[in-house]
This record gives structure tokens, C-alpha cells and sequence, in this order.
């Protein structure tokens, strides 16, 4: 990766299917067919809700995105009817590892998530994965479960 | 706690907030000053959001509730655009416990979640709550992560 200087965090746009949006989640996870149709359709969606809040690293020089992370915002009953913020999706591309892109993309995140309200930001996450949240400002809680379904 | 024949499992409704519901989520965790304006302005944000389904267990004998569980689906680009159940704030009344509320609760979150074609559910639990978890069906999975916000 070349220097920091061509790098952009900001909020994910509907022509980020051309800059490589997928083919980075592709490196997080199962990604599956989406077309450039439903990925719109889709952004449309997360776009118009201001309980979303998907933030992409651009390194602006290649018009190629190099990181992305999810807020999506959780409105409660408890804590005077307060928010929560879940950070999901966290990936940064394999070639610009080590540049703090990850740590940029959840200050990011936590930045929006206070300005949107919310009194705290949870995230599940592999052990292994546990130091990069911590240096975020992090700290272990409890334990995540899951149920998958058939559909 | 009387026999299940007065046990109704169904959505949140306006006319809970008469029916005990802040103060079984005070049994689990700080609620705050609610009022009831304010808890039906969430409620009316809530219910009309596709998004939310907010179960409650009610003893329709003395209309009273004695649990509540709430789903929060949450909509991604990852598989196949996918939707994932986010299952939060579960809590039985300290004197209903032991009657297999909970799972019923949670059985009609992940039915829901099922309908509305999530590939999974997710929640975060404190360890001794885990066996619990495990009858409903979930299985551990990785570490929760927290930062308190300074609003």
C-alpha cells in the first residue's frame, strides 16, 4: 500500500460496487451471487436508514476500496429508550494490512455511533482478533451464541 | 406462577407499558426515567419498523407480563444480501422462571427470524447463561467486544 496520504474514510456510495466492494467482503466471508441490481437495491435500503452507517477506506489514487466496516444503530426501551451501535463486517484488503486502516474505519464508527446517541458500541469477533479491538479502545464482554436456520 | 393455560406469547403492544413492562426489563439492566409518552413514541418507531419484533409472554389472567425478548434484524451485503436476527434484551419475571418461558420466547424470536428469512440469529450472553442458551438450540461462537460512549 502506498502512503496514507491517498486514503479517504467515508460513507459507502452506490458506485462502490465498481471499486471492489464485494471482492473485499469476499475476503471476510461467504459473499454469494449479488449483482450490481441488488447490491443497489440494497445500498438504497441502508442508505435512506439513518440507523445504518457502512463506512469504506478509498485509497482515492486507484479509485479502489482497501477496507469496510458496518454500524448498524439498535433503538432500546432500556437506558431511557437509548441506542445501541453493533459494529459487523469489519474487513481491511489482505495487501494494506498494517497500516492502521482498521483502527480508521472503527473511530469511524464509534465517532458516528456517539453522534448518533448511543451509550455504548458492541461487536462480536474471533479470539484471535480480540488485541485489535482492545488497541480500538475495546474490551471483552461476554459471549456471543448463534442459531443457524434453514430457510 | 399459575399453570401455562393463561400463558400468552405474542408481539409487544402500546398498552404494555400498563402491563409491567419497564419494570421487568429493570429486572435485567438500568432502564432510566421512561415515561409513557416517550416509551409510545419508541413504541410507534418500533412497530412500524419491519426490522423489530418485540415478544412479551403475558399471564392473561391478571394482565400481566412476565417476559419480554427482542429481535432486531439486521440487513447485510454478505450472503447474498443477507439478514441476520440480532436477539436482545431477554428477561423472565424472577418469580416465572423455571416454566420454560424463556424458550418460548426465543423460539418465537427465531421463527420470526425464520420468516423474515434470516440465515442466522446471534445474541450475546454472560457465561453462566450459556446452558441456558444451548437448549434454545445456539451454540458458542466468539467473544463480544464493548465501549462505553461519553455522550
Amino acid at each position: 500500500m502506498s502512503a496514507a496520504s491517498n486514503l479517504l474514510v467515508r460513507k459507502l456510495e452506490v458506485d462502490d460496487f465498481g471499486k471492489g466492494f464485494l471482492a473485499l467482503l469476499a475476503q471476510l466471508t461467504t459473499v454469494g451471487r449479488v449483482n450490481q441490481d441488488e447490491f443497489t437495491g440494497r445500498w438504497w435500503e441502508l442508505n435512506d436508514n439513518p440507523d445504518y452507517y457502512i463506512a469504506v477506506a478509498e485509497d482515492t489514487s486507484k479509485s479502489q476500496l482497501l477496507g469496510t466496516a458496518a454500524l448498524i444503530i439498535e433503538r432500546k426501551f432500556i437506558h431511557s429508550c437509548g441506542k445501541v451501535g453493533h459494529i459487523e463486517d469489519v474487513v481491511v484488503d489482505e495487501a494494506a494490512r498494517g497500516h492502521n486502516l482498521g483502527h480508521r474505519l472503527i473511530d469511524e464508527l464509534v465517532r458516528v455511533a456517539r453522534q448518533q446517541g448511543c451509550y455504548k458500541v458492541i461487536l462480536d469477533c474471533a479470539e484471535h482478533n480480540i488485541p485489535f479491538y482492545e488497541k480500538c479502545g475495546l474490551s471483552r464482554k461476554e459471549v456471543q451464541m448463534v442459531k443457524y436456520l434453514d430457510r
